[in-house]
């Protein structure tokens, strides 16, 4: 077959398998997953009625123009409707953003520990991936702007990051907009932006009305709790976000997905809530941590990166016989460490007394 | 912006108004929607509580593998699980096919009135989209595969076709493989398969053994009454499969429609019923235009085209404010004629004494 040059290296996802599966293998029927940053509270209540509302109505096609949805979002954001695009999760954004500004041999810039499907869904356009070393675990934002070239299309800052946790800070990010050219463009990944307590923290949404080169991009899957459902949106200019919606499917975001966004941005209280037990969570880690003399990185986000000392792929494997999933730090080239989700706090208990348990040699 | 050349050609999704909009617009609160092929009936009960039990597990990212689903459509095709890729409506395979197979100036082939996003889809990659007439309001088989030279890469046959819901027979299907180079790419879409009673109909899942250059794509979101759902999902060789599996991005597939689509398959009784009675709505509205002189064209899908004699997009403002929407011809390049969508036996009886009353001028 006479397929594209490109995709001739593009690598297939390796998808972990299914917790059923898990529990099948290893003959275990309590399993926690602590590796992929989902919400383990669930969601809000609120959102779990209208989903079930919405239901009724999956015979119908969702309205190709989010109508709605993009109105709530216009009004919880303060921005208008026509910034506003919607689709299958961040990760489709992503991938659209790629294929409107990525030619062949154009180039991206990103961090070297950063998220995976700015490279993947770069390459399929046959672009070229400028990848920047880490400054301490954080994006090196000088680094990086120095990079741009004439080739760059897209300078992408995740913040915080992922799975550093870490964050761009207000002044970084500042002079990077001032320093970049105006015709590459600059995605801010705040896809656990809901989880930053740090006051550094840059407020994005005014930044539009500075610089025309910026995409915010936002998902339902963290905080919300609805990772299953697969609701992301961006924010940015008129023109860009009409080229977003040329380029998104009519119809990639699902009638529920519709219906329980406009819900979840109605529940500020589920929103608070999830954020103080998170960063309660998060400072148990770091007080566990420091117990057992583990080097950790502070997080912004709800998970945790931390330096086992040993062969991470061995304590990932040894986690798992004891039923807790977490991501092995080897899969980010980070050898040694573990990203760790804030599950609830019966479930970070439970992983910190298993890895304690592991690295006493038990 | 450094927009990709391409991209500019794209236009954006012209939307039609939310049902809720036109209501208020029009001060109607009884509409009826025959312009977008749903199914009237709604979705299987099993599928229903189905689609509720999986909202308590909607914080859960979605399986990347679609392990379950994949093993439910292998049982039920009888094919290999390695041979199934699934994504967010046959919207998205067909994005992603073209991402694949379509490099700038690349051709695709397909019917003048045939299904418009594969002409949207190839122009995103910079291709090059052939039509070839229809011929008797049917795609042109011959023409088709004659038009194919060394830039082809991919011939689409819409069978039923969406707007003319016209069929490829199997003498004509066999004799395009057998003439079609062996590594230009045949899609066979297949989404309002399961309405077809024409026994000329060719069963393609066996020719895969055959011919390495197929794809066939179908869809949950017609007959199973899922379009809100977003679920689609292709049928071809494990090199084809693994290329798809490579781009579609690993949590396109919500979690919901995972579970649903495990669900419709299993309740075949549904799927009878919706059959049975899309036929009797398609011979109701023969008869019906028979009586009233218009022309129609006899289809295996679940809408029809019917030629008002008049201008269609009159008749269709005239149809909405009688609160009937159906899709104009003129959408299609057929003006004059009109697409419905075969509704329950009361829906098809309100369009039809709706038309009278408009062709009576009343």
């Amino acid at each position: 077959m006479k397929i594209r040059e490109a995709i001739k290296g593009v690598r297939p996802y390796q998808a972990g398998k299914p917790i059923s599966e898990v529990k099948r293998q290893l003959g275990l029927d309590d399993i926690i997953k602590l590796a992929s940053n989902e919400n383990p509270y669930g969601c809000s209540e609120k959102v779990r009625q209208a989903m079930i509302s919405a239901v009724d109505s999956i015979n119908l096609y969702p309205d190709a123009s989010n109508y709605e949805l993009k109105k709530a979002l216009a009004d919880y954001l303060g921005v208008k409707t026509s910034m506003i695009f919607c689709g299958t999760g961040s990760d489709l954004l992503i991938r659209v953003l790629c294929s409107i500004f990525i030619d062949k041999d154009d180039e991206i810039i990103m961090g070297d520990i950063s998220f995976q499907r700015y490279e993947d869904s770069a390459k399929i356009m046959g672009g070229k991936v400028v990848k920047i070393k880490m400054k301490n675990h954080r994006l090196d934002v000088e680094g990086m702007v120095n990079a741009v070239n004439d080739r760059t299309k897209i300078v992408w800052f995740a913040t915080p990051n992922n799975p550093t946790g870490t964050i761009v800070k207000k002044d970084e990010l500042l002079w990077a907009l001032d320093n970049i050219p105006k015709d590459v463009l600059v995605v801010i990944d705040e896809a656990y932006k809901e989880y930053v307590t740090d006051e550094d923290y840059p407020d994005t949404i005014p930044l539009l009305n500075k610089y025309n080169n910026i995409v915010i991009l936002r998902t339902f899957s963290k905080a919300y709790g609805l990772a299953g459902l697969r609701l992301g949106y961006g924010i940015a200019n008129e023109e860009i976000t009409q080229y977003m919606n040329s380029v998104i499917g009519p119809f990639d975001t699902n009638l529920i997905a519709q219906e329980a966004g406009i819900a979840a941005l109605k529940d500020e209280e589920f929103l608070k809530f999830i954020v103080e037990k998170n960063d309660e969570g998060r400072k148990y880690y770091y007080k566990e941590f420091d117990r057992l003399g583990l080097n950790y990185i502070e997080s912004q986000a709800n998970f945790v990166m931390v330096d086992t000392g040993k062969d991470d792929m061995d304590v990932f494997n040894k986690l798992l016989r004891k039923g807790v999933i977490v991501r092995p730090g080897s899969l980010f080239d980070m050898p040694g460490w573990l990203r760790v989700t804030v599950g609830t706090m019966e479930q970070c208990q439970r992983f910190v007394k298993s890895l304690e348990e592991i690295l006493r040699g038990e």
